[in-house]
């Protein structure tokens, strides 16, 4: 039976919560467990688990890889809040790692959070699942990079920065429910959809990104434009795709 | 028929310096060229290869890991030389990352090193690899995060500082050998011992860690005890070991 995005986002609460970590991390295990703490809405391994719950996988089966996506999105916010990157001390209304840390811990911890991620994608028999999540994770330091570069090209950093790890969402859900690789490449066209329509609607909800190149009408026009292509994407699948949709619509809505 | 440390020395640096990087990191390449052509002396790397070779598996085979290898060193001492942390600007006599090529881009160079470093243990057919490079990497991680804290319990800081990556060296060697794992026991006792002499000569060398507690004379008797004990663990093992006893006397008699 499907699980509704809510149910889902409560499963990953719960196993983030009671997720162990290399024992020998000690003490840095504080810093990481509060960055994973930050309140965030768990959108990329809710996404992991609609996913393979759409294609018949039992949920607990696929929560190392959800959780995984989760860990390495916590990497990048981590490092990307450093004084020497994006120098935000604050995120989600309290204080960043690092401010609330030290940097030196921050970047350990990061460091950390990387690795466990991987550690928890490597759980699956196959190498699929780290290979996905790897990919993304270098995809998404490339486009960190070109932002900080100050690349003119916005939509390929979004592109890498925001859909690389959605894509990767979707995909290690696949792959941890054994989708034959076959299978795949729609799924990944959805999920293409879905991380442009995210980065979108962040434009929206910032009033930066597209909303300045192309304004607030288009933006809005080219987000609602991506959902329906996400919604065609999902109708070709032979899945129970009704709570991805609802994820669509849920992305398309939000505004936080 | 095997090859001397020199000779597996030259195949790392050829193959480093051939190896591809995920296109998308664009000039983010540059700087982690930068770093991986330090100048290394590739002790790890020739240790995994010395280590596949002894068991008669074909050099070309063991590369990928053996780079894997050197990537997470050289991903450790980006971080680890970061003004927050050990704040280097010189390493082995030029410019560190970050003093090279600024902190932000040091920072997100560590990260893609350690994500093209799992990448490239992903290229075996078996997760082994990858398993004991990221369970290395998360034990320096950890390792660092005790120095930074002042851990009375140096022996413990550099067992996870030094010992977890030679450790993993040897043994990503096994693995990307196919040696079954009933056979890995005593190897891994050896790697033991060679993390544990390195870093003795390593203090010797340096004159604080060990001869700061117990003197020069009894530094030096721990250290050739490591490595008459590396030889009796080798000597047990049914393989083609002369290589790899060359590497432990040259561990002990190393200068520089």
């Amino acid at each position: 039976m499907l699980q509704s995005p809510e149910e889902l986002r409560e499963l990953v609460e719960g196993y983030l919560e009671g997720l162990a970590l290399t024992p020998a991390l000690g003490s840095l295990a504080t810093s990481m467990r509060y960055a994973l703490a930050g309140g965030g809405k768990r959108i990329r391994p809710v996404l992991c688990l609609a996913t393979g719950d759409a294609v018949g996988a039992a949920v607990e089966a696929l929560l190392p890889a959800a959780a995984a996506v989760e860990l390495v999105h916590t990497f990048s916010l981590v490092h990307d809040d450093l004084p020497a990157l994006d120098d935000d001390a604050e995120r989600r209304g309290r204080a960043s790692t690092w401010a609330e840390h030290g940097e030196a811990t921050a970047i350990l911890a990061g460091d950390a959070l990387l690795g466990e991620a991987v550690r928890l994608a490597l759980g699956y028999p196959t190498t699929a699942v780290a290979q996905e999540l790897v990919a993304a994770t270098l995809g998404m330091i490339a486009g960190q990079q070109l932002d900080l570069e100050g690349a003119p090209d916005l939509e390929r950093v979004n592109r890498l920065k925001t859909g690389a790890l959605f894509e990767a969402s979707v995909m290690c859900g696949l792959h941890a429910a054994e989708v034959p690789t076959g299978e795949q490449a729609p799924w990944r066209q959805f999920a293409v959809e879905l991380g442009a329509l995210f980065q979108l609607v962040d434009d929206l909800l910032d009033g930066d990104g597209a909303v300045l190149r192309v304004g607030e009408e288009a933006t809005r026009r080219l987000a609602d434009d991506a959902a329906d292509r996400a919604r065609e994407r999902l109708a070709a699948i032979p899945a129970e795709t009704s709570v991805l949709e609802g994820v669509v619509s849920d992305l398309a809505a939000r505004t936080a």
